[in-house]
C-alpha cells in the first residue's frame, strides 16, 4: 500500500515556512510500513490543486492532503477532494456546534465562514479536531482513500495521532517496528564507525544512526507482522549493540534526556533546584516541560544579574570582581549557596557567555561553566559549546542533565 | 515566468530529514518573482523519478531540481533530466579536476565513483560546486530551462548565491515586495472578515492572513520592478489596514512578540523580573533568548511549589489555602510579592493548570491566572487556553508579553 502527500499553502510555495507537515507524516507512514513515493507541495488554486489530486489519485492508494479547510474562501481542500471524489458536501451539525464551543471557550468571535469548516463530504469519517476549529475527514471511494487534515501543525499532528493512526494500522499488512537508543556524549560518525557492520550489512533489523540537535539517535527497526514479532528480531542485535556502545545510552524509551532524569529523579526521590545565568530559565523550563515534575521541584532562580547572584545565592563580591562571573569559582559558590538556600538533593548553577555578543578572548562565546552539587558535594566543569545562543543554552542544559544521569546512577 | 521545485531523495520521503532546499529555493525564487505552482518531492527511483521530471516539464517554465547528484548509483537526476532533454552526458575535465582537487585538500579518499559526478549534460552551464563535490548544472532547450543543484543544504545555497541566483535574475521580469503585519488578541477568521475586500479583490498588493503557532500574521505582497515602487504601492493598503485592526498590531518589522517587548522595554528603560508556577521558567527563557535581555533582567523566580510562593514571595498561607493556588487571589499575591522582593518596574506572575494532568471541573487544565504589576500597580488576568502542556504554557506567556506591551504602550 502506498501514499501521497499533498500539502496545500501558498505559503509553502512562498518559502513562507518550513513543511513540517509532510514530515510529520512521512515519518508516521513509514512507521506503518506505508511506502511514501511523492509528496507534492500546491497552493490555494483551484486548479492547480485539483491537477494534484487528480494525479496523486490516479497513482497513489492513499492521498494525505493538510492545509486548506480553513474558513477563507482560499481554503479549498475539501471542496476540490469532494468533487475529484463524486461527494457533495453537507453541512455537519455537530461538527458546527463543536466549533462554535471552541470558539466560545477561547473568546473568539465566531463569524459566518466558520460555518464552511463543517461542510463536509457525504458518507465521509469525520475527524475531531481536538485542537483547533476545523474538523478533518476521511474518504474512501473505488478502493481509494483521501485523508484531509489541518494545516497547523499542532493541530495537525494531534488530529492524526487520536484518530488517523488507529484508521491506517488496520489498513496496512505489514508494519515497521522500530526501537531507539539515544547516545550522549559521542558523535554520530564514531557510533557509525563501531557499528560499522550493522549498518552495511544488516538487512532485518536494519540500524541506522541520525545526528540530533545535540547526541545521536540510533533507530533498530524490524520488518515485521506483529510488534510481538518486532521485538523478538530486534533484541539480540541491541543486546550486542548496548555491550559495544551502552555507556553512551541514556534511554531506549524513545524519550529525551531531560525526561528520562527527572523520571530518575522522580523515582529515586530526589529533589532539584537551578540557580540559572546564561541559560536564563531554561534548564528550569525543561524540567517544568515535564508533567509531574512538580513532585521534585519546588523553587529554582534566575540570577542573571551579579547583585542577584549575591543577594540570592551568597556569591562574595570578591569571587566576582577577581574571577568573574563566567568562572569556576562563580559556579563553584552559585552551586553551593543554592544548597544552602534550598537543601535541595541536586542544586545545579549555570554561568556563561550564550553570545552572539559578550565575548573576549580569554573568554569566547559558549564558555559555559556548571556547577552540579549532589547532596552538598559540589563539582564544577568546563565546557566549550559552538553554535548560536540558543545551542548554547540548550546545550549546556542537556550536558547537566547528562552529568545529573551520571552521578544519582552510581 | 513559473517554476517548480524538485526535491529528490528517498530519506525526505522517509521524513527522515526536513525539506529546507525546497524552502529555502521557494524563498529565492518568490523574491526574484517567479512564480513557483508546485513543488515535488521524488526518491532515488528511476521511473518515477522520470515521471515527476517529465510532468514538470511540461506544466513549468523552469525546473529546479535539488539532489541525486552524488557518487553512487542511486543518483539518478542528471541521467533522468538529461535523458528527458534529449542531451547525453560527457566527461567534464575540469569539473573532475577541481573535485579531485577539493577531496585531497579535505584528505578524503577519491574514489572510482566520483568521475560519475564530473559526467554532465552536453552543452549545459556547469555550475561549480564551491562548498562541496558534485557540480551542478544547467540545461536551456525548447524555452525550458532545467538546473540542477547538489542537496546537502550548504552546498545548494552556496551554488544557488553564487551562480543560479545572477543566472535567473536575468531572465525575470519583475519582483514580489513583501510587508508584514503581525497580529495578538485576534483570530485569523477576524482578520478574514474585517479584510474581506482586500483578500478577494486586491490584485496589487495582495493581502493574506496566516494563522501562526499562536496569533496571525499579514502579508501584503506587491508585484514592482524596484523595492521602492514596492513600497509605494503598499503604503496606502498598509494605512487602511493599520485603521481597521491596529489595535492588534504589535509589529511590523517581522520579529516575535517576545522580541518587541524586550526591545520596548530596553527602550523605556524598564526592568522586569517573574514569579513562575506553572510556566516554570518558560517566561525567563523567553526574555533571556533575546540578546541584550540582561539590561532588564537581573533575578527572576520560579516557585513551583505553595512553599516556594510563601518562602520567596510573602503568598499568606491562608490565601493558598482559602482559594487555592491557582487563583486571582495567589496570582495578585505572587505579582505584588516579586515587586516587593525585587523592585523591578514590571512584574509578572503565573499560576496556572499545565496539564495534562491536575484539571479538575471547577479548575481545568488550561487555567491560568497571570498576576502583572506595572509600577506597583497590579492588575489579574484570568486566561483558559486549550491545547497540550507546551500550548497552554507558552500561549500564557504571549498572553503577558501582549498585556505588557499594552501597558507600557500607553
Amino acid at each position: 500500500m502506498n501514499a501521497e502527500i499533498i500539502s496545500v499553502g501558498t505559503e509553502l510555495l512562498l518559502g513562507e515556512i518550513l513543511n513540517t507537515d509532510a514530515q510529520f507524516l512521512a515519518t508516521q507512514l513509514s512507521e506503518l510500513g506505508i511506502n511514501v513515493y511523492y509528496q507534492t507541495v500546491v497552493g490555494d488554486n483551484r486548479q492547480r490543486l485539483k491537477n494534484a489530486v487528480k494525479t496523486a489519485l490516479e497513482r497513489s492508494d492513499i492521498v494525505i492532503a493538510s492545509g486548506g479547510l480553513g474558513p477563507t474562501p482560499d481554503d479549498l481542500t475539501k471542496e476540490v477532494i469532494a468533487e475529484e471524489m463524486n461527494k457533495e458536501l453537507i453541512l455537519d451539525e455537530d461538527s458546527l456546534k463543536r466549533m462554535l464551543k471552541y470558539l466560545q471557550l477561547k473568546n473568539l468571535d465566531t463569524v459566518k465562514c466558520n460555518r464552511k469548516q463543517a461542510m463536509l463530504p457525504k458518507d465521509c469519517t469525520i475527524l475531531p479536531n481536538d485542537c483547533g476549529t476545523a474538523p478533518g475527514c476521511i474518504i474512501e471511494e473505488n478502493g481509494k482513500i483521501a485523508v484531509m487534515l489541518p494545516g497547523p501543525p499542532h493541530e495537525l499532528e494531534c488530529m492524526y495521532l487520536n484518530y488517523v493512526k488507529q484508521y491506517l494500522m488496520k489498513k496496512s499488512e505489514c508494519i515497521f517496528y522500530s526501537e531507539n537508543l539515544k547516545l550522549f556524549g559521542i558523535g554520530e560518525s564514531k557510533v557509525a564507525e563501531i557499528l560499522y557492520d550493522y549498518m552495511e550489512n544488516n538487512e532485518n533489523p536494519t540500524v541506522a544512526p541520525y545526528a540530533e540537535a545535540v547526541g545521536v539517535r540510533l533507530r533498530i527497526t524490524a520488518k515485521c507482522k506483529t510488534e510481538e514479532e518486532g521485538k523478538k528480531i530486534i533484541e539480540p542485535v541491541k543486546a550486542d549493540i548496548m555491550q559495544k556502545v551502552g555507556e553512551y545510552v541514556y534511554t531506549d524509551t524513545g524519550s529525551s534526556l531531560p525526561y528520562t532524569v527527572v523520571h530518575m529523579l522522580i523515582e529515586k526521590n530526589l529533589t532539584i533546584s537551578a540557580a540559572e545565568s546564561c541559560t536564563g530559565g531554561m534548564f528550569a523550563k525543561m524540567i517544568t516541560d515535564i508533567s509531574g515534575s512538580s513532585a521534585i521541584l519546588n523553587e529554582s532562580y534566575i540570577t542573571y544579574a551579579n547583585k542577584a547572584k549575591t543577594k540570592l545565592l551568597g556569591v562574595k563580591p570578591e569571587t566576582l570582581k577577581q574571577f568573574g562571573a563566567v568562572s569556576e569559582q562563580t559556579a563553584f559558590e552559585m552551586a553551593e549557596g543554592l544548597y544552602k538556600k534550598t537543601g535541595a538533593d541536586v542544586c545545579v548553577a549555570f554561568t556563561g557567555i550564550a553570545g552572539p555578543d559578550g565575548g573576549t578572548e580569554e573568554k569566547p562565546v559558549g564558555l559555559v561553566f556548571v556547577g552540579v552539587c549532589v547532596k552538598g558535594t559540589t563539582e564544577v566543569k568546563k565546557l566549550q559549546i559552538y553554535g548560536s545562543r540558543d545551542r548554547v543554552r540548550n546545550a549546556a542544559c542537556l550536558e547537566v542533565f547528562d552529568i545529573i544521569r551520571k552521578k544519582i546512577n552510581n
